[in-house]
C-alpha cells in the first residue's frame, strides 16, 4: 500500500481527493492536515466522510508528515505550497502539487502573474502533469504541478488542433464557464448562495492568471509563441467546466474530418471521449470523474472550428488527475481508483 | 458472475441501477429494456455511461430476458410491473421490483390507492425489501417489493421510535421533502426547470400514495395499528428526501438517550449512520450512496422527540435499496457494489 | 413626500427595502447607511440600483439621520438595533425596527433566547406589527417591532384556526423551510454556495430563536398559552419561506368548511390569499411580493387540519411587510407601493 | 386607456407580458387567448396573477379579437404568428408579433432557416423592433417583429464597435448563455429540472436561427455583409442572457476609451446601462427588467475587445421590448411600465 498524506485537506480540492483516495485500492491514507480543523477528525469538517476516514486533522509539520508517508498532494493555496514542498522533496517524499507554484516554467513570468517565488531553482525539475499530452516526462518525477482546471479543460480541447498544425493561433478564443466549487471554501461574500445562484458573470477578462498557464501549454503543442483571449465565467452548478473554443481553419476539413482527428489522437485514451458527430457534452454527464468530453464542429460558412470540452474541475481539474499523476510517479496503473461511473442526474 | 437485466432502463431508477452495477464485482449486466429507446444504446440515453455499458435497448419480451438473466430488475411504472413480473418468475428469474404492486399486503388498500391488482396471489410471497429492518425474511425471497423512497426515510427514521414503544403512534406527523428526480424523466409541465427552480411547495397533502405503504410498515413495527399524516414537498434539487417527524414522547428521554437507543438498534447496519448529539443530517451528505442519515432531538418544552432522516432517494430510496435485496437473495455480500463513498460537494 | 431613512441598508434586508421605497409613490428615500460601504455609492454595493438609487453610504449618525428623517427603517442585528433606537425615537422619528429586540413583550423572555436588553422600557410601547392580525394597534405606533419571517408566515397560516378556537393548540406542529437569503450577506462558511446547493437539511431544531415569538403571537390570538414545535430548514433558493403546519381539529371541518372559514377570516385583506379546495400555494407564486398565500386541507382520516402558508421572506417577511407598516403609522393607503405583480418564473 | 390583447398567453413570454401590461398605467387587458387553458382564467394556468387578471382564456378567434383591441401581441410559435397576423392588421389592429415570422427580410432567409413564408408581402413592412438602433422606423409602424433575445442582447452589445467602425468584423466570435425560460413552458424531456440543474451545455453550434437574424442586424449596423460565429449555451438558471463577444480592434483604444464611446452611443438611453472601468454585468441585476447592461474591456495583449451585455432574456429580450414597441407606436413614453427596480437576490 502506498502511504500518502493530502496536505490542506479541508477545502473542496482537499474532501475530493480524499474520496478519491479513499476508494483507492493500493492507498492508504496516513495524514490529513488543517489549519481550520486542527486536532478534529476530518469527518467533522465532511460529513459525507463519515464511517470512511477518521483521521484527525494535524498541523502542517513537514517532517512528521514526511515520517509516515511517501507521496504528498498538497492543496494549499499558491505561496503556501512552495513553503513547504521543498521541505517534502527533502526529506524523500514525491509531491502532487495542486497549486500554481510550480506549473510556470518561467520564473518571471511567474512572478509577473503571482508573487516572488521562494525556490525558483524547483521550476526546471516540476514536471507539468497533465498525463494525455505528457506521459513520458510523468513517469520519473519526483515533483509534480497539477494543472489548473481551467487549463486542463482548454490543453485536452486544443491539443488536436494545434499537434496537427490545423488552426491559426492568433485566432485563438476560449471562452471558460466554471461551477462555484472552483471558487473554494473560504467564505467570501462573492460565493454566497444568494450571490451565485439565478446569476451568471464573467471575471477575470484579459486578466485571468490561468491565461499565462494556458498559453505555455498552447505554445508547447503549437511548437511557437501563443497569445489567446481566455474569459473565464461563474456557472450557478457545484461541479463542472465547459470551455467553448474557437480558430480559424488553415483548411477545409468538415466536422466528420475533424471528429476522426480527434478520435485518432485520442484513441487510446481511458480519460478522454470524443463525442460522435452532432453531439455535444455537457458537465453534467462526467459529473464524480476524470473524464474530459470534447464536441467540435466545423462552421463551414466561417471557416472556424468550434471545440467544445468538460470537465469536473474537481476531479479532472485537480483531484483526480493528482491521482492520476501519483499512479504514473508511483509506478501504479494509470487508471487505478479513477474508474468511476458518471453520477447522473 | 450473475446475470442481471435492468426492465425499464430509460428512467432515472433505471440509469441508477446501471450506475451501481457497473461498479459490482459480482454482476454482469445481460439486458436493458427501454421502450423510448428500443434499438438504441443505452449510451445514448445516458451519455455519462458511454464507455462503460454499450448495451443496445430491447423490448421487453420476458422470455428472451428470462434466457439470459437470473435476475431481473422491474424499474416500470406500477401496473406494468404487475403485468410481467408473474412471467419472470414462471421462468425462474428473481426478481427485485422497484413498483409499488407488491408493496402492500392487503390487496383491498393495494385497489384502493392503485388499481386492479392482476396478481393478487403473489401478494403474500413477496417480501418488502428493507433489510435493516426485514433482513430475515428477505433472505429466501425470490420476489422483493423494493420500498419506496419516502416510505423508506419514514420507517429507517421511526423504527427505534416504535419498536421500543418510546412514542404514541397517534400523534405521528410526517413532514417530508423530495428532490425532483422522484418525478421521474417522463416530460411533466410540472417537472420543467422553471416550474421546480427557486420554487418549493407541498403535493398530494392527505392524499399520497406512499401513505398506506408507510402507515403498513409502522404498523407492523409497532404492533398495533398506525394512521398518520404524511405531507410530501417537491425540493428544487436532483437528489435527496429529507423526512422530518414528530411524535409525543410516552416518557421523558432526553437527546443524548434517545440518540443512544439509536445508536444501540442500528449499531451494526454498514448504511445507518446516526448522528452524534447537536449535529443533524443533510441531503448533500449522502448523495449517491445507500446511506440514511438520522438525526434525533428530545424537545423537553414540548415532550415531543423530532426525527430527520436522508437519504438518497435513487439510491437508499429505489436503486442502491434493490442491489442491497439483489445481494441478499444472491448470497453475495450485502454491501458489495455500495461501498460508495459520498460526492460532496 | 414622507422623508425615510435605512439604517443598515447593505444587507438583503436593506437592498429589499430600497428596492421597494423607490417604487413607492409617496416616498423619498433620504439617507442609507453601511459600515461596510460607508462613502461609496448604494449602488457599488448592488449594481441593480444603479439609475435608480445613487446615495453614498453614511455612517449610522443618529443625529444626523434623524435631522433629515421622518421614518427610520432599522435593519441591524439585534442588539445593535436597541442600541441606537431610542436615540431616534428621541430625536423625534418614527420607527420600523426589522430587528428581533422588540418584538417579545416580556424581557426575561427576551433574554433568555437573545440577551440582555439595553432599553426594556420601550417594551411595552413597541406594537407588533402583524397588520393583518393588529391593525388598529398599529395606526398610532411610533415604534413598530416588524415581526420575523417565519412567526409572520406561521401567524398568518393558524390565525384563523386559533381565533376560531378550531383546533387544540397543545397538538401544534410547525415545520417551516426557508430560502437562503433569511441567512443574510454575512460572509460565513455555511451559506456558501456549494454548502447549500443540492442540499437540505433541519437547523434549529427545538432551540430556533424564532419560536418564543412565535408562541407569544399564538398565545395571543388562543387566549391561552401556546407551546408548539417549531422546525426550520434551509431550502436551496433565494426567497421564499413555506410552513407546513399541523394541528388535531376540535371537530370534524371539511376542507371546503375550513377554506370557507379562512376565506371570510381574510375577505378583506389585500395581501392574504386563500387558495381554492386542490390547489396549494409555492413559495414560486408570491415572489417579490408582499403575499401571504395560504392553503387548507381537513385530513377526515386522522383528525387533523393541515395548513401551508407561504411568504417571500425578504417582502412579507422583512421589507414588504416594514412598507406595509410604515404606510399605516404614516397615514398613508395601505397598500402603496405594495402593488407588485408575482415575478414568475 | 389602451385596449391589448395578449395572443398565445400560457407560455412564458405570455406570462411575463401579462405582468407588465398589468402594471402599465394606460393599457387595458381586454382579452388573453391559450389552446391550453381555453375556457380557465389565466390565473389557474399561472397563479401568479391571481388577484390581478381574472380574464378567462379564449380562443383565437381574430374578428373577436380585433373587436376588442387596438393592439395585439403575437406570443405564438414562429408559423403560427403568419398565420393569423394578416387578419389582425386587416382588422385594423397594431401588431407586435413576438416570434420570428416578419424579423428576417430576406423571404429566402427565412425560409431557408425557418420554412415557407404565408405571408411575404408583409416583411417589407414588418419593422425590427430594437427600439435604441431603430427608433425612428419604429414610431409610425403597425406590424413590428419583436427582436430575438440572443439577438437584442448581441446588436446592443456589438452596435458602438461596428456603428464606429472599430473593430474587423470578420473577426466576431460571439459567446452567448440563456436561461432555461428560452426554452419555454413546453413539456420536453430536455427542459425537465434534472436535466438542466446542475448542467450546462452548447447547442445549436454552428445552425442556431438566431444567427441569421444576428448577421442581419450586424450587417445593417456595418454596413457590409458581417458573418458570425455565434454558440448559444444553456444556463441553470430561470431568466436571463448574457453574451460574451470577441472582435479584433482596428486601433488601439484602451478599455477606458472604448468604455467613452459606448456611454456616448447610449447616453440618452434609458435601457441600457454601460458599466464603469473594472465592473462586468451580471445577469442577476437586471432581473424582472427592461435592462441592458454592458461591460467592454481592451486587450491589449492580443489587440482584441471583449463585450460583455446581459439582459432579462423575457423581458429586454421578449415582452418588455414588445411593451416599448407598443408604446412607440401608440403614442405613449416609451418607457411607461417599464421602470421596475431589478429584483436581488
Amino acid at each position: 500500500m502506498l502511504k500518502v498524506a493530502v496536505v490542506g485537506a479541508s477545502g473542496y480540492t482537499g474532501v475530493e481527493l480524499i474520496r478519491l483516495l479513499i476508494g483507492h485500492p493500493e492507498v492508504e491514507i496516513t495524514c490529513v492536515t488543517s489549519r481550520q480543523h486542527e486536532g478534529l477528525p476530518i469527518s467533522r469538517a465532511f460529513p459525507s466522510l463519515t464511517g470512511f476516514c477518521e483521521l484527525v486533522c494535524e498541523s502542517l509539520d513537514v517532517d512528521a508528515i514526511a515520517a509516515k508517508s511517501e507521496l504528498v498532494f498538497t492543496a494549499l493555496p499558491h505561496k503556501s505550497a512552495m513553503d513547504v514542498i521543498p521541505g517534502f522533496l527533502a526529506a524523500g517524499c514525491k509531491v502532487v502539487d495542486l497549486s500554481a507554484d510550480y506549473r510556470l516554467k518561467d520564473q518571471a513570468v511567474y512572478e509577473h502573474w503571482y508573487q516572488e517565488h521562494s525556490s525558483p531553482e524547483l521550476l526546471a525539475e516540476a514536471i507539468y502533469g497533465l498525463p494525455e499530452l505528457f506521459r513520458s516526462e510523468i513517469a520519473g518525477a519526483r515533483l509534480i504541478a497539477n494543472p489548473g482546471c481551467y487549463p486542463t479543460s482548454v490543453a485536452l480541447g486544443l491539443a488536436p488542433l494545434l499537434k496537427y498544425d490545423l488552426v491559426d493561433p492568433s485566432t485563438l478564443v476560449i471562452d471558460s464557464k466554471s461551477g462555484t466549487s472552483g471558487a473554494g471554501r473560504g467564505a467570501k461574500q462573492g460565493s454566497l448562495y444568494c450571490e451565485v445562484n439565478e446569476g451568471f458573470k464573467a471575471y477575470g477578462v484579459a486578466s485571468h492568471r490561468h491565461t499565462p498557464e494556458i498559453e505555455q501549454t498552447l505554445t508547447v503543442l503549437s511548437g511557437s509563441p501563443v497569445l489567446v483571449n481566455f474569459t473565464p465565467h461563474l456557472l450557478p452548478i457545484n461541479r463542472g467546466i465547459l470551455s467553448t473554443m474557437y480558430a480559424t481553419l488553415r483548411g477545409e476539413e468538415n466536422t466528420a474530418e475533424l471528429i476522426g482527428l480527434y478520435q485518432s489522437f485520442y484513441g487510446k485514451e481511458k480519460f478522454v471521449r470524443v463525442m460522435p458527430s452532432g453531439e455535444l457534452p455537457n458537465v453534467a454527464y462526467v459529473r464524480g470523474t476524470n473524464f474530459c468530453d470534447i464536441g467540435v464542429v466545423s462552421d463551414e460558412r466561417t471557416g472556424r472550428v468550434i471545440v467544445v470540452s468538460v470537465i469536473d474541475n474537481l476531479v479532472k481539474g485537480a483531484a483526480g488527475q493528482a491521482v492520476q499523476n501519483m499512479n504514473l510517479i508511483c509506478g501504479v496503473k494509470e487508471q487505478l481508483g479513477l474508474g468511476i461511473v458518471p453520477l447522473f442526474p
